[in-house]
């Protein structure tokens, strides 16, 4: 009989979440998962969902322990988000877990995507497996909030960064924006870009700094594809950010030549309506969502940053802080001014990380983290 | 024979400055030190510096060992401030340490008073003394910036408190500005009042929010003063400020009569040269320090803040953010545009604080922090 005592669930699960961290950069679009097998309190083998195709994490732990010579049977099995149950890519997880017989499974949260929805852990116990469920969900969710936006929403998980002064200026007002902020933070900033699906930007920015928008100081198999928010579609054929790199050009306007020479360069030229002169960006987000982008990235002036903002698209802030202060410059983002403190968006911090000389600040919107928090916590599943 | 090596020399003096922290608010215009007498690894005694005029730390831990039937002979002393030398409103300690003929003596930092200056570690050595000095000098330093500032440059240690939205608003354009920041946020700012000297505002904010800016949430024996920065002597006699507590207001015009009523209510009017139109800032920082004025806490409207940091007189940013954007609306302090980013004046984090649902960000000017450090660090003491 293996411990069963909550502590223990919550430290092995723990470490399964550890574990699916290490594959932050591979999975998408799906979730990073780990499995964890576990008999007597000892690790008997444990694996991480590899690139999209490959084997999902309890396949990759149950091949382990038989690679050693062990079986599951009888075991406790900890895996950091409710096994599949249907055919994907790959054949149902469950189907091999009930194959491998273990006594328990512990599940950290229930899988938000409308195929599996609980049947997982349904298919589970009707094969006589006791399933614990809800052990870290909230930890488990924040490896994973894209994949469940998509999921349950039908849009990704959109996170803004900025770079900024202590008093809030991503640039001077003649212009001058490199560099507020210093290596390390930039570098940081990088890390972000490679989780991302998606690096995206507004055509002003590509105008004003020809960004690369790539990923540098990271290694990752997985580069995110890019795209720019193009309203009239203005952008310079040859900008830097055209490398080869799947890019997406959102816009209003059609110019069939200029997309199909951009096309050699693997850029996609998507219409999209309009909505107040200017590229609707929920129907962007509702694009992506389709497209299989789990989480967006977004590096932009303030004009885009503001738009987003206004449009509800912003879910999380990553900001970058400056020790200095520079008085007149440009501002975080253009946001019309408010009547009354109370109708602003609410964001709490969830991460404070030195970054020397600078300061990384996460926040997150409140509202629509519970929103997701309460789609894999609930459900006909206990 | 005491054990002499550098880790347990830290340990100890990190257990003294811990208990100087404990008089963080009654010793001003004194430095706030404490005294181990240690002997075999055992605490014998120990003590901090009282009110003003009251014991000093090295008396109070020989009285203490006293009391418990105990003395110091042969023992190892930790002070977080070079014993002083000289008569001021209690007796030397220098001496106090020699008659009670400890061992060794190991000394944080050397005391900036000119009137000590290094003589009390040279007494202590000429008595036949041990004396190791510089063990955790700069966190000596941090408990006691106002005094080492006063002694040393003749002017007071300086933050400015400030509350602000993630993109650095103190208001909305409207003038909106309570409360950005959280109930936690204002009651830990309470504790920085406390342990200023003076609190500091502009005749702007009394006129605006007509504050008290006196200490609540915390409990001290010595309020600190307030003072205004009010250039042409217009604030209301009646305003908030003016509980009895003393105040004074700084300014560039007389007026005898008003001036006269005021001093019933504890007020000083204190005329100052003027620069450029207003009050000449560096003339009431000298005088402050002259006045035996160690920290001055700021909280002034983005007009007194810029002016502030213009003249060169702010040694701390203290800021409180609040997880929100704000968009268009006042910003931290009025500055004059930059050309280049590297003309700013740097700062750098210190410390990070959750005060939920805000962060609590402080940062040191660079500096000024490396001037006071070397004027403790230094000199003909070893």
């Amino acid at each position: 009989m293996n411990a069963r005592n909550a502590i223990d669930d919550e430290r092995w699960m723990r470490q399964a979440l550890a574990l699916a961290e290490s594959v932050m950069y591979i999975t998408a679009p799906n979730p990073r998962v780990a499995c964890l097998i576990v008999r007597d309190g000892q690790l008997l083998a444990s694996g991480a969902t590899q690139v999209a195709g490959g084997p999902h994490a309890e396949v990759m732990a149950l091949r382990q322990a038989a690679g050693r010579g062990l079986d599951a049977a009888g075991a406790t099995v900890y895996v950091t988000l409710e096994p599949c149950s249907h055919y994907g890519r790959t054949p149902p997880c469950a189907d091999a877990l009930i194959a491998a017989r273990p006594a328990r499974v512990v599940v950290a949260m229930r899988d938000p995507n409308p195929l599996v929805g609980g049947q997982g852990i349904a298919k589970l116990r009707a094969a006589g497996i006791e399933v614990t469920t809800m052990v870290c969900a909230a930890q488990a969710l924040a490896l994973n909030p894209g994949f469940v936006a998509r999921m349950t929403r039908k849009t990704p998980w959109l996170w803004l960064k900025l770079a900024a002064s202590l008093d809030g200026r991503i640039a001077l007002d003649n212009g001058q924006s490199q560099w507020i902020t210093g290596p390390a933070a930039r570098a940081d900033g990088h890390h972000w870009r490679a989780r991302s699906c998606v690096v995206l930007t507004g055509s002003g920015t590509v105008r004003a700094d020809d960004p690369q928008m790539n990923v540098r100081h990271v290694d990752t198999a997985r580069p995110p594809a890019k795209a720019i928010i193009d309203t009239r579609f203005e952008v310079d054929e040859n900008a830097r950010i055209f490398d080869g790199t799947k890019t997406w050009v959102f816009t209003k306007l059609s110019d069939k030549a200029k997309a199909a020479r951009l096309a050699d360069r693997n850029v996609q030229v998507v219409e999209m309506p309009a909505s107040g002169g200017r590229v609707d960006l929920p129907s962007v987000m509702r694009w992506l969502g389709e497209h299989e982008v789990n989480e967006v990235h977004v590096e932009a002036g303030s004009r885009l940053s503001g738009a987003l903002l206004q449009a509800q698209c912003v879910d999380e802030l990553l900001v970058y802080t400056a020790p200095v202060l520079l008085g007149p410059g440009m501002g975080m983002a253009c946001l019309p001014a408010l009547e009354d403190l109370a109708q602003a968006q609410r964001f709490e911090f969830i991460d404070t990380q030195s970054v020397a000389p600078d300061l990384r600040l996460r926040a997150r919107h409140i509202e629509r983290w519970k929103a997701l928090l309460q789609t894999v916590q609930t459900g006909n599943i206990e």
